[in-house]
Parts: structure tokens; sequence; C-alpha cells
């Protein structure tokens, strides 16, 4: 399985500001204070509990922006998982760097790690059937290229990263187009090609004017489960079925057993849990703190 | 209770990457294609889910931004509770606009009233107590500020903001002073005389170590009750106690009533599900789609 | 027709930045020094030569950064056609601010217009035929946004946006792949949902092995007329048909003809000379330079 | 000769954003989805026609800010001129990178280079008089600097960067102060020591006007040749000469041979077309595509 | 006597850094625990000492960046002095923000103000000579175009604004060159014609050369007096002279006798110190502090 | 002692800042024409005038941001003096960039090393007493971090860094609270357990009521040296002391000798004049500048 993640360059302003957001003006006083300039370190990072590892790529960089000559090895990359207090990756190199970091870095590496392992736990659950997991624009402001890829991490797939690189007629839109037909219509009229079209329906005669209206995908929200087999049984290779609405841990299997193509749940990215991970630091052998005066 | 926002200048730039992490290069396909750029609409945002509401001085800005017609009502402001299907505000004007902007503005508004509503939660159950319920560094990258006041919003307080605003020696910092002593010896000899001082200590006798170098507070991580008890005695009338390590819902009351001064807990801001909100949009009475051509 | 410019957050920092460009350090040491900073003056944009126009938002933002105050009424919006010597629009306001803006208001007017100017020059050279016209990635550094809105004002249509919204796999990749077959199962398996991808192919069975792979569209590249057609043929009602390599206002209407959907043209924003426009300025009758001490 | 690209702080910042708004959020799904991350390949840039080439340490910027293991080879430099077909660069290194980078690097370098192209020609089709071509600040909006710089790469001279570092007083100016003499004067009295006055004259009375009050440069515009011949005899020796209005490659010779200094077109920033250069990438023979899983 | 401030969008973006820099992440903990947001006030900004003030648009910039509903009434406006205790402006509306913005606004005027002071005073001692006072590159990192203008509003002149608006050839590149003719040389072939160029000489022979070299002007440093007068009969009529080298308000008055052009000055901008102003503030009548609760 | 100069991520985009605000469009236009780009320089720091150095780490990263080539080697580093004459560093690279960062560097180098001077110059006054030397919030806009790093460089202390990470209730809230009891309850109920709260007070009653109130610090301000023994007396034990108001070189050592803990001068950062540095270039022997054709 391949992921890419994020080039570095759509991330690292956001490190950069994240950084300069822990560091404020004064730096960090602590370890400014308390730990000699010459000193190095090592440290490891810890899974406290067991998760879904998302986020290296963006947490060496915020080492890498401190300081270049902090290296990180990492043991468990992105993509795989870690049991409770499994040792993650180690860093070394300069201890006040390390010890500057260290926060940003964790923040960075739990947000996308709690995403990742939260759309793992849902895509075994739904293990065996057709669909797969995909997840919403209910992303944290400022962090969304970032969360997709935690989702991806996690084995989910994306749906569209923003309002522009995809259509989505939802609700709010058919109220002010007056219909499905009329709403496709005047998207038709105006976007490129490579533009898909997709419009949430929560009815079945909705559904039937989205499908001869040959709409790429339909939107099924909230729909009880009979109604469910129903639709995704009419739009049966006419247009790839997503559901949305709801969807638990609990619920995801039976709905997953309609034949739908993807269960959508936007809770993924604004509602997971951080994975909980530590750094533990060790000075080197060789670098006494009787060195500092 | 008197909970001033943050300046916008400190956070609009986070809205205005926000909103242009939404719209992309080529903005609101869908809405550009099916509403009219004449036609107004009127929306509601409700509480799906009962809980604190935080965030409208940042949603209001997404609105602003987007399109300063947009004016913002708001029936349940920040640091008040909704009651689920509550309505919270209304928003009304150019409608193209507003649809443009709901994403965002319910991302930052939902995020923070979780977080709002997480910190409710706990200070209710330490009611009673004279423990109050503080934040950590343990943050969404890039909306520190905005998730402080959440904490606030919710009834907490803050520690500090960054490395910068306060001393905390940790752990790590101990292992490469080589005690408490010395640790704080350093820190007096460079920082400033308005910085405060706190120590984490898990053992009685590093507190004796840092009462006796007369910090301003304590951090007591990870103690079970009866040490808890001890130490916020030793401590008494000497430094301020706060207590960290997996405090939840649960365990709060119990460890609030040792008589600690703070609980420390990481999870608000890091961790608390948002808060569930939705926009209901209908167009204006005066304002068909029929004008649309 | 209805053509929505990008919302203004998306080029503002384009303006503000062109500005800059111009006003440097010292800012117009030629206005501030002649022109009374109370003088006030009225101008008018002429069109040169005749041309279709685009970039009037962009112009008004320009205007209005430097100058609230300075009011623009527009005579031949965007997206209509001037005739040479028309009288496109009125600038009223403070006169030093009028001139200090008027280079960059022209550079990003004549330069939009221009784009659109070619785009409308080859749609009509193809009316009649079912053929759209469409652009390409190859815009100048920067401004892609407004360019592929000055095509739109042309009338015509988008390809992507830039390489994250939608797939191309081009001869380049074909290489690394081995393929059509093997590049288009590794995007399936990448790739979301609302993700429509297209290959370029030059010779008969890549194509016929892109239908196969049931790809969204096909670019056929550098052929022939004959080959064209009978590519097109077999491609009916399997896949968009986009063809490019070297069109021009001559030979677009028999390529046109081949029936093929789409003609993708990279000149239109890389090569289209400026529309040439001039702002024609004159005092207001009641504000003597005699003021001026 | 010489011809000092500008420093990298200048563009780079350009760079960046262009790259960005290529990238997207997403970044290249294709290539990231095709190219195995460990594959690397060679790529070369062929001008397909013929052109004076411009842009190389903008191009390296763009391939290193993506990867700074590409390594590019240049055999033609800026300032050169290819031959239609001549082989321009070598770039190696990672091809995901390389790919990514492809569309960004050569949008920069084919409009420079038609800059540079359009000047060269026009400089050539003047060689033998004393005339110079200088450029405008009709430039694309946010690359001035670069377009200032392949003027100069053609053999062309610079005209000034900016409203601020240099003063001419055009006849919208004219018309606010009322007469050269009034305008002349009132510069005086403001600016710097180290800044040059030039005046544009349509009339040789106005000229005469400006010679009297010592400018340092006129600008002498949409004159005919006859009383552009007079015009420049009467500022023999008192003010350089510059020339302005529709010049084209067919009236540059007859106008330089009146004996001006300079010639201005504002043409070769704004519409000269963009050189036709192509990256044609293979890969590395130990790279197979097999290795990708 | 005009002397025009800079663009607001030349320093707005000093302005908002300034800003930030002062409110940090949390804002001003102070006036927002202590001041009631609906609160107005009227504060009056007094100079305690006599000076040349200068810098008000961009303390009105501060204000209004902070709240645009703060008003600022200017009494003394820029380019005017103040006596000792003088009322210089007044600032009414809202308590808070204007309490927030007090410091960086007088940091800014103060020293600005400072600047114009320290111009205005060594213009005074020079009056009746035919010199001007001009200022140097010597300026306040971040603050060039601001403090360029101070020296303007204390009836100084500027010098160049940055490296790229004209050429000062040193005696640096007087060493590369290998003499005053080469470097002449080197930089006629490069530069365009609306740049000028000085040369620094500090030796008789060196002016000789500059002056054959028909450079636009001379920097005469480090001259005795004696000296200076045989250099200055030398260049008149062929370049404008400049003297620099340690002037005091004590030596100008002599200098400035030897008929130079201009007196160059660093410490105007490094070394001036700030006029001290105050802001003395007073709550509105109607507004009393019980109604804060 | 240490004193750990702001990461250099708080400060690079300041340098950023100031290099491009010298080097503007088009760059070094006196270096770039006569220096050859293969040219290699050494040159000397040196100090003019005796005093203490500050800002090495800023004025390499200027010359690391315009050529990483660029080598600076110290010889008196920061918080050190150097006599009248004293060689500071050798920076040695390419001749280009030396001398087109010289002056951003001497800048930053020279205005910082004024501060550090002049607070070492009242550190040295009242050595023996027990007082600290503490800068303010008058500091220069955009150099905070810095500023208050060279105060420290000098052997001074830091008061807070912004609004923000401290309360000091001041006249003007005094006015709008009603009293210190008053301002200071406000302040208590509002802020974190991690702020200091310090009380500027004119009066003894003032006083008396802010140690009633135990805040952290008092600032006394303005008073005759007869009340500031008093003052001093009465907060002996209960707070930290600081004077401020006016205080010089001449009237700190009496001040210092009533026993305060510190005293606060604002002009080290607002008014200090830049200490005088020049930069001493020298090609190296083995490129001789016959190089350059």
């Amino acid at each position: 399985m391949t992921n890419t993640p994020p080039h570095r360059l759509i991330y690292e302003e956001s490190v950069r500001r994240a950084l300069l957001e822990d560091l404020g003006r004064a730096g960090d006083l602590t370890s400014d204070s308390i730990i000699p300039a010459s000193a190095s370190a090592r440290a490891e990072i810890v899974a406290r509990k067991a998760g879904r590892i998302a986020g290296f790529p963006v947490a060496s960089a915020v080492f890498d922006l401190i300081d270049p000559r902090l290296k990180t090895s990492i043991l468990i990359p992105d993509g795989q998982d870690a049991a409770a207090g499994a040792s993650v990756a180690f860093i070394e190199g300069p201890a006040r760097a390390l010890l500057s970091a260290e926060r940003t870095a964790l923040n960075f590496l739990g947000h996308l790690s709690g995403i990742a392992t939260a759309t793992r736990d849902i895509c075994r659950a739904i293990e065996g059937t057709k669909a797969k997991v995909v997840c919403t624009r209910k992303t944290t402001p400022g962090l969304r290229a970032l969360e997709k890829y935690a989702v991806r991490a996690g084995g989910g797939s994306n749906h569209r990263f923003g309002l522009d690189d995809a259509v989505l007629i939802k609700d709010n839109h058919l109220i002010m187009a007056g219909g499905v037909h009329e709403a496709v219509r005047r998207v038709r009229r105006t976007v490129g090609h490579m533009v898909k079209i997709e419009v949430e329906v929560d009815r079945l005669d909705q559904l039937e004017e989205a499908l001869q209206a040959k709409v790429d995908a339909v939107l099924l929200d909230n729909m009880d489960l009979e109604t469910l087999r129903t639709a995704i049984r009419m739009a049966f290779g006419k247009a790839i079925t997503e559901v949305s609405g709801g969807i638990t841990l609990e619920s995801a299997p039976e709905i997953a057993s309609t034949g739908a193509d993807l269960l959508s749940i936007g809770w993924l990215t604004h509602s997971a849990p951080a994975l909980d991970l530590s750094l533990d630091f060790k000075p080197l052998a060789d670098q006494s703190s009787a060195a500092f005066v």
C-alpha cells in the first residue's frame, strides 16, 4: 500500500507557525536556562496506548526546523500500528532543541495518529464488505491536507479537499435551485470536464432524479437501512453510492453490508481523540551536566 | 463572569488561511454555479446536541472576511449553554457567501464549543471543591490562543500559553540539571522578575526540595490519592498545587477533594469531540430562484 | 452565461504584492511631488484596440487597496466585447491615488483581457462544432486562478487548476509505469472517488488501452487529422475526447470538426498578447492646481 | 557581457507561491500514485523553437525547493541563444519531484525566455545604431524583477523598476501641474539628489520647456519620424532621448536611425509569447518500475 | 512645504507585526481584565519634551488596526514643532483598545519624532548655507521607509532608499575594481539610464578621477576642512558634492560653510534619541466603572 | 554567565525583511556591476568605539541568508566588551554577497550593541548594590525580542515581553477601576495561576493598598529619594520593588542605593545610540580583479 504524505512545501508554513506559537518572543525559558548549549541527548517516542501511527514527516520537519542537527530514526512508520508501550522513534541531537521541539512535534503526531487510529478501527469493522471509509471537509482549520493524509494512513480514502476540486450539491443548494435537475444543469453549464459531480439526497425520488441527471456519485444522507438498501439497488451501475449520517463504530458494519461504495464519516477528523504519545529523554553518557557553568 | 476573546488581530490570519484552505484556487464551484449572485438568504445555526458555546467572534470573522454584508445575530453567546436543538444564531446576507463560509465557520465553532463543553463538564463535576480546571500546551497546532479561550468559556483557567511566558521544570529538565535545586538555581539566574516558576514532581522528596527552593507552583504528576493528600498538606501555604496525570470526568471529583488548587487536563484541548452544530438555510421569500438565468 | 470571478480572498494578496512591487519603499515619487493631496480627478479607461474584457474585479481591488475612496463605474463588464476606442470604465476619486494605481490596474486588466480576447477568437472560430476550448497549466506563475477565469470570460472552459484536483497521466508517467493499464491501476488504488482520470495518448493502441481502463477522458496529443477522426470514433460514448498539440486559430476549425469534445490550447494563457488599454485622466473642474503650494 | 540575475531572496517567495499554486492541498496526485518514491530519473530540457534563454536561476530554485537532491546541469545558460531542438539543460534526481516541478519550472523559463527572445530580436534589428532597447513598467503583476532581468538577458536595458526609483512626469501629471516647468519645480523641491527626472513630451514646445528645466531625460512619445529627428537634434547634449509609442520589430530600425538614445517598448514584457520548451524524461536504467508494489 | 508620508500599504504590515509583537497570544491581560468592554475613554498625547513631530499616519494606523472606532484628532501634525508640555493629539473611543494600542503607537511616534527632531536641529544649525542634510542607509532594520520620511519631516532630504535605486561606489568597491575609472566603466555598462552614480572619495586624486568619469555626485569622506574646500572648488559645476564623516551638531555649520551641497549624517536614523511622549488617559464622564461586574 | 539568544525562527523573518528592504527589486546595483561573481573576499568587523557586543547570531543569519558560503569567525562574542579599534569578527566568502549584506548586518549589530553598551554602563554604575537593571516595552517596533536579548547581553534583566505574559496595572487602569484593590480583584478573577501581577504606584497610600492586595511586584514611579526609601522599607519582604522615572547614568547609583530590587529604564531600548562598527574589506590575494571581463 502506498500513501504519499503531502509535500513538505504544503505544510512547512504550518509547522513554522506552530513552533512560533510555542516559542513566542522569549523562546523556551526553561530549557534555555537549564540545559547547556553544548549538551546532546537522545529521546524515545513511546506510544502510551496502542494505535496507528501518522505524521512522522511533519514531526521530522518540526525537529529539523528547530535544529537541523536533530536526527530522527523511525521504528514504526506512518501507516503501521504501534502496540501500547511500543517504541516508535528515536531522536538524537542538541538537548535544548530537542526539548523545545518536543511539545509541537507530539501535538502534530498525536493528533494525526489519533485520526489514523480512528480510521483504522472503522476500516477494520467493515472488513469483508466492499465499502471504503471516506472523510469530509469537517476538518480542523489549518490542518486539512495533513488530516486527509492521516485518514489515508488509517486505511481510509479521501473525499474532496475543498470547495473547488469537486461539486457536491447539498440540501441548501437544492433549496436555492428548486430541484436536483436544475441544480445539476447549472453546474454542468459552468464547471470543467475534469470535475466530478455528487448530489446529496435523503429521499428516493430525489435519488431517481439524480440518477437520471447522470451524476457521478450520490450521497445518501440519514436514510434508514431499508431505504438505504433500496437506494443502493437503484443506483447500482449508475453512480457511486456514499452513505452519511451518524455512522459509528457500532453501526458501520451493518451499513456497509448494504453494498454501499463509501461510508462518509465526519468525526474521524473533527472528534477523534489524540493518540497518547510521550517523549522520554535521557542525556548522553558523555555530556555531564557538570559542564554547565 | 467576563471572558474576553483574543483580539481579532491574533486569529485573523488563521481565519483567512482556513477560508483559503477551503476555497482553494477555483473557489466554491457548487455555490458559484447554482446560486445567483444577487440571491440573499437567512440561515440558522442549530445545536444538534447540548453543549457550551464558544467561538462566535471567530465565526463572525469568517463570515465577515467572505462578505462584510453577512450579518450575524447571536442568540446564545460564548460561555453560555445551548440545549439540544436550540437555535444558536442567525446569519443573513448574500446566499453564495453564506454557503461558501458555512463549513469553515462551523469547523471553528464546533471545535471550540467542543472544548468549552468538555471543560464545563469537568468544572461541574468538581463544583464545591476549591479546585480550578486548567489546560495545557497539548493544543492543536495553530489554534492555541483560541483553544485557551474556549477553555475559559467552559469555566476553566489557563496555564501558560507557550514556552516563553512561564517556567515549568519537567522531568527531562531535572535529568539534565541533576536535581530540583540546581534546576531552579539556573532558572533564577536567567529569567526576569515577572516570570513564575513551577516544578513538576512525582515524589515527595522532590516536592520537599521544590518547596525549599520557594517555587511559585508545584505540578504533582501521577501520584496516588494518598500521596497526593500528603503532598498538598506539605505544600499548603507555600506553593500553588497543580495535579496532573490521566484525570477523567470520573476521577476528577475525588482528586479535587484532596484540596488541590488546580487540576491540569490535556485532553480538553487535544481530544474533546466537536460540538455538533448545523447551519440550516432558507432563501428569503422575495428572491426566487427563477431570477437566475 | 454566468462566470463568477474568483473570490477576492483568492487574489487579494497578489494585488497587494503587485502594488507594493510598484510602490517600492518610497512610493510614487512623481505623483506625490506634483499632485496636491486634496486634488480629485476622474479618469476613463479606454480600449485602444478591440477585445474581450476581463479583470475588473481585480482592477477594482487595486483601486480599492490604494484608496477606498476611488470609485469605479464599469461600462463594459467582464465577458463583454469592447470596440476599439470604446470607453470601458470610469474611475473617480483622489487624483494621487488614481495615478499611483493606474499602471498596476492596467497591467492586470490588459493581461487578463488579452487572454479573454484570444480565447474568444478561437471560440468563435469553432462555433457550430460541439467542441469547447480549454486551457492548460501553462499559466503565468502566480496568476493561475485569474488566468483560468479570463479563459472563461472569453468563452472557454477550464481544465484542472493544478496537480491536485484531477489526474492527468502523461507520457513521462507512462514511461515510469510501463504502460497505460498499470498507470491507471496505480492511480485507482490511491485517489479518492471524486477525482477524474485522463490519459494522454499519441497512438491508437494506447487509446484502446485507455478506453479499456475506462478512464474519464483521453488527451489525443499531436495526432494527424485522420488518426484523430479514428480516435474520436473509437472513444465515442466511452470517454471525453480532448485534442492538443499546436492548435492555432487557423487549424482549430478543422480539428474541431472531427467531433472532439475539447480543444486544449496552452498559448491562451502563456502567449496571448495583452489588450491595449489606457487610462485617460482629467482633473475635476473645481480643483485647480493653483491650490497646490 | 555581465548580467546578474536578481538575488534569490528577491524571487524565492514567488517561486514558492508558484509551486504551491500547482501543488494545491493534495499535491501531485498523478505522480505520487504512479512513481515509486525511490525512483530516480534524468530529464532533458529542449528548446522546441529557437530563442534566447533566460530564467535558469529561477528554474533551478523551483527544482531545489521541491527537492534539493535534484541537480541541474545547464548547457545553454541565460543570455545565450538556443537553436530549435537544442538541448538546454539536464536535470537528474528523484523522479517524482522532477515531474512535480516540471510545469512550474517550464512556466518560468518559457515566460522569461520569451521576453529575452523578443528583446534580442529587436536589439538585433537596430544593431549599428547607437540606440538601446529599454522596457517599461508594463510588466506581469508579481514578476517585475524577473522580467526586467529577462530584458537584460535579451540585450536590452532597464528603465525604472517602479514608481519610487526615478521620476517620470507623464501627460496626466502635466495636466495636474499645468505645465512642464511647474511639474519639474514641484519634483525638484521634493525628491533626493540621487533621483533622476524624465519628462514625457509629445510636442516640440513641451520638449523645449523640458530642456530648459534641465531634466535628465525626455520621453518622446508618439512623434512622427520627422518631428522625432528635430526633437533629437534639439535635445542633443542636453538630455537623454527616449522614444516610445507603438514601436515594432519593423519600425524599430528607422526609429533608431534618428539618433535616439533609447527605444522604449512595453510589449517586450506584456505581450512577448513564451518560448516553447519541453522537458523530456527518462527513467534511469537501474531503477525498474517493477520495484513499485 | 509638502512631505507626503509613505503609502499605508508600505508600512501596514510593520504596524500589524508591531501590534502582534505586543499582544502576543493572550492579548492585553491587564486591560482585558480591568476595563469593561463597553467603556469609552479619551486620551491626550502630550510632548514631555520639545521636538519636531513625525509619525501620525503610522500611529493612526495602529489605533485603526486595533479598533476602527478609535478616532484621532491631531493638533500638531507631522513636520511641525511641539513645545514641551504641548498637547499633540487626542484619541477617543473604546477604552480597552486605546490602552492596548498605546505603547505601540507611542513607540512609533516617539522613534520617528526623535529622528525628525534631530534632523530639524541640524538643519537649523546650517541655515543660511546652501547645504542640505541627507540621511543614509544606516537605518533601523524594518523601518527604512518610515525613518526616511521622518528625516524629511525634520527638514532633511533623502539619499537612496536601498542598494537598488542608485549606485554608490565605496572604498570596498574601488579596491575590487582597482580604481575609480574602471569601477564607473563597469557600472555604466550595466545599469539603466535612470540610475544616478555617486563615488565615495577620500583623496583629491580620486576626486579628479571621479570628475573625469562624469559621475553625478561625489561623496567626500573624512576630509579635513581645507581639503574639503579644495574638493568642492574642483567639483563645482561638475558634480553634486556630499560630505560625510563624523558630522555633529557642533561641526556642521563650519562644514556646511565650505559650500558643500549635502551633509550626510548616519546618526539621524541610527542614534537619535526618541522624543518623550506620553498618553494621558481619562474615562468619559458617563461611563462609570461601576458598570463593570 | 549564560545568555541564550532568541531562537533563529523568532527573528529570521525580520532578517529576511531587512535584507529585502535593502535589496529592493533590482538588488545591489553597485556590487553586481563591479564585483565579479567568482571573486572572494575577507572582511574584518572593527569596533570604532569601545562597547559591549550583541547581535552576532543575527548578523550571522544576515550573511547566511545572503549566501550560505559566507563564514563568520567571531573574536569578541556577544556579551563581551570590545576596545576602540578592536577586531570583532572576520567574514570570508563571495565578495559580492559580503558587500550586499554589509549594511544590514552592521545595522543589526550596531543597534543591538548600542543597547548592550548602554545597559552595561548603567549596570556598572550601580555595581555593589543589590539592584538589577530592567528594560521596558518602549522598544523599537519589530525588534522587541532582539532588544530584550541585547539588554541581557549588557548585564540587564528583562521585564515582561508584551501585554500578555504578565500583568502591569498602570495609572490609566487605576483610573478605570477606581482603585488598586478593585483593579487587582478584577485581574485575579481572570488571569491564570502562572501570571505575575505588578502595580504602578506613585504615592505611599497606593503602595500600602497594593501590598495589602499581595501583588508580586510594585513599580514605584517618579518618587523622590526619600519617599522611595520609605516605600522600599514598607515593601520589604512583601513585594519586589521596581523604580522608574527618568533614571540616568548619573542618578542611578543613588537610586540603587535605596535598596530597590530593580531599576527600570526605557531609554536603554528606545534611545541608546548605535555602537559604531565598520566592515573593512580586502580581496583575497589570489582573485585578481583582472579576472572580470
